[in-house]
């Protein structure tokens, strides 16, 4: 068995293309603008069939963000009168692992290069999977947020 | 700036305990099952307020799963008469970057141990990251998906 702490380095295995070139909390914006993304080419057999899915999640690395461990707490999307939250119950960069997920629809794919829209994730973006988006499984039914989250919108 | 590929190493920040101790395909009796996340008690304040949601994302490393580039292809659930499709457009732990992603529902939470039900990890998986479940950002309208994912469930 491999020690899992040893092996948890993670491979690219593509890069975001975007006009977005820097972070934004815009995410009204985010959800109507297009990407690409460039995934290796030796990957590309990999692909096979992904288009059948008209959503996919893109798990990607915050390549600019640096986790500061004295910071464990900070305000939801910059809202001071929200009051502070623990980074793992909101969507800061700062935090141990810097993984983004954006759920993003599909447009096209074009041999190794995926043309999504909504994707959360600044130009040069490190992908480091794809996911197909399957309801049931990575929606859920009878959610409720925090009040504050919608103040943060 | 960092480098991105010098600093993708994750960390651990917590560990799933859960009867399930095999992978296995049955999603169905993962969705009722309950399981535990214990969070390194360091991170502690980084979970204040997540209670506050009845969902939440688990990122978490398959410990187990070691990737095979020569099979970038894979039967979906193993289902032969679906055919061969690309690993991007299935669930299988044979990735190149072995991350999990569950959507679960966030029964408890006491102190640094998170109570959750349908998580699909199993036991001793290495939690990455957490992140709270929101509608229309993490959930998808109008989804499409193959028909042969219908036959695998």
């Amino acid at each position: 068995m491999v020690d899992p702490l040893s092996s948890m380095t993670l491979r690219s295995i593509g890069i975001v293309r975007s006009d977005f070139k820097e972070p934004t909390s815009a995410h009204l914006e985010l959800q109507t603008i297009t990407a690409e993304i460039e995934i290796d080419p030796q990957l590309n057999e990999a692909l096979d069939e992904l288009e059948g899915f008209s959503h996919i999640i893109v798990v990607y690395w915050m390549h600019r963000a640096v986790f500061d461990k004295n910071h464990l707490k900070t305000y939801p999307m910059g809202n001071m009168s929200a009051g502070l939250k623990g980074l793992f119950a909101v969507r800061t960069p700062n935090r141990p692992n810097t993984i983004g997920l954006s759920t993003v629809k599909l447009l096209e794919r074009r041999g190794n290069i995926l043309k999504v829209q909504g994707l959360d994730a600044i130009d040069g973006s490190v992908v480091v999977d794809i996911k197909p988006y399957i309801p049931g499984y990575d929606s859920a039914s009878d959610v409720t947020i925090p009040e504050w989250v919608k103040i943060g919108e």
